[in-house]
């Protein structure tokens, strides 16, 4: 193998599959990244539950691979001048790097070695804007369950009918719902994608219009951009029927600024701990919200004007559930519906339904 | 104490004291910061080493002073809505801190427990721009010694001789001096201080004209600022004759750019270890420097252009002593002095002699 490349699509490309590169493995080829030069310089990262491959533009000499440790090759990449890189594979897998007046051989594994991307069937496929599922991943994944007890739930589902995408995490005490209308017509299906991927391609995901197409198969899902390509399995089983969860019904409706809610609740939590699970207090009387906590620590009290439909309430929560939620939303306003003083309450937008936000409450002591 | 004072002053007064709040300690009163208000409200923190004080402009309402547990007086404030801030103490040690509509009652400690700042004689004063001594600091301090078994090392020495200061750090491997000349008439003296507090003092003094007044006294240093004082307790005991370890003449001279031999040896530091201390070679020969590395994980070679004087030379270095010294320097090109393949060299300024910085070498196995 013989290419020569500019530093920086080198980088970007490293950047890219370096997500998919594992530290905790004892396999040391897993460590590795794999260079392939064919018609085109690809570099693929895989830890066996995600598999990155990214596309460099190369003047390709000479065709072949190699597998080149990940932290070397890239801590190496990062300092050579800003200029062409040459990599060339000599004997015995002695890889050579060189740029300008700087020159390094490195030791690399044979390509043979390296486990192949699961092959995907291109049959259903949907595409959107990159920008749009990825603020929609990242609107529900904090949600997701870490309990490995319940293994479906260490994912989020991703959920398409009647041409709306929906996006589910729920992790026993909450719930995080978005959902997005898409303009052409595309099969319904349902799956389940667990959120340590997730949260990868998250960051591979870019706020652009460009669009990724995104195709499933039975235990894998492919999203395809134009330089990159992710892979990654599915989780088996059945998801919750999450629409029976969602309660339709309040008892009271309050409408709120949503940063003013956060900043309060923010403050409130600081006398919290999340080990002795401390909750935080909303009073909900006289369009008036007054949110208090009261711990070993000291107390505070908080007040927020509100709308407010309904009866009077006062309910518990724990802190970061809310704090979580109100980060993501970007509306300026939200509705919260509060069904009753020991049921779940839910934070959707003040127009339309393109988001959901399910608490569970904690029981407060009487004062 | 009552008192009133805006957010954005508190926060900063909070900024500045907290970095002489330990959280490693057993003494619940030094996790705290002292508010005092008198004829000006004033913040401490003190962990016995070093002690800061910070000035907050505030309306005083009524004197007083209370200990608030430093995280979370801090965290509380920093929450706060951009506004006014009240706090006032109650019976019992209990604090109010009130900020719009929110309001918070946390636990004091009383001021009486809190161990006072040493007295400090205000005889022996100098007075420097914050940028230069801040300067001066962060070039030097990188050189200090951890090695507790010489605790004077641990320190940096700041010597006035002839209305010239300097700063020396030496580790018992490499030496850096920073010297600047000021230009009134001061009293000659040398301290070293500990080069723990220097890294908290480098952090409160800014890249700004403005004079700091430096007071010297027997065991202890105080940094005086507008807006805060800085005490530091001092390391007894003689320091090193530094100046008879940089050696006057040389068998081989070398002109070179400082970035770009700082990016040469980086990269011939990526295949070296910190562990293994493989050493980075230099080979100086027809106004070309070789710099090389050759470990179990591969080899590097890196050709700098340079000017020089004198004859050949092969010379070993652990390429950390090179990196550090050469990152703080300013300058576009330094010199650099051999004065043997087995003895130290000294990176100097091209004119004057504002700085050395001079490293022993590490032998290197024979080709």
């Amino acid at each position: 193998m013989k290419v020569i490349c500019s530093k920086d699509a080198l980088i970007e490309g490293i950047g890219i599959v370096q997500k998919a590169v594992t530290t905790k493995t004892t396999l040391k080829i897993l460590e590795g990244i794999l260079l392939e030069a064919s018609d085109r310089f690809k570099l693929t990262g895989n830890d066996l539950e995600i598999g990155i491959e990214s596309y460099v533009d190369a003047d390709i000499r000479e065709q072949g691979n190699i597998v080149l440790n990940s932290k070397m090759f890239g801590d190496i990449v990062r300092r050579l001048p800003d200029s062409e890189v040459l990599i060339e594979v000599k004997q015995n897998f002695e890889v050579i790097i060189e740029c300008e007046n700087s020159h390094f051989e490195i030791k690399g594994l044979p390509a043979s070695e390296y486990p192949a991307l699961p092959p995907i069937k291109r049959e259903n496929v949907f595409k959107i804007k990159q920008k749009i599922i990825r603020d929609m991943i990242k609107q529900t994944i904090f949600a997701v369950s870490i309990d490995e007890n319940r293994r479906i739930l260490t994912g989020s589902l991703i959920e398409c009918a009647d041409n709306e995408i929906s996006i589910v995490s729920i992790d026993g005490f909450r719930l995080a719902l978005r959902r997005y209308l898409i303009s052409n017509d595309i099969q319904d299906f349902n799956v389940v994608i667990p959120g340590k991927t997730l949260n990868e391609i998250v960051k591979i995901l870019q706020p652009v219009e460009d669009e990724v197409a995104i195709y499933i198969s039975d235990n894998q899902i492919l999203f395809e951009m134009q330089k990159c390509k992710v892979v990654s399995r599915l989780l088996e089983g059945e998801y919750l029927n999450y629409k029976s969860i969602i309660p339709q019904d309040f008892e009271t409706k309050l409408r709120v600024g949503t940063k003013e809610l956060l900043a309060s609740i923010e403050r409130a939590s600081l006398i919290t701990s999340e080990e002795k699970k401390y909750p935080v207090k909303f009073r909900i009387a006289d369009d008036k919200l007054i949110i208090s906590s009261n711990t070993d620590l000291g107390a505070s009290r908080d007040e927020v004007r509100v709308d407010m439909y309904g009866n009077k309430m006062e309910i518990g929560f724990n802190p970061r559930y809310f704090i979580e939620a109100l980060k993501v939303i970007e509306d300026e306003n939200v509705d919260i519906f509060f069904t009753s003083s020991i049921g779940p309450c839910t934070i959707k937008p003040v127009e339309g339904s393109s988001f959901a936000y399910m608490i569970l409450p904690v029981r407060i002591k009487g004062e």
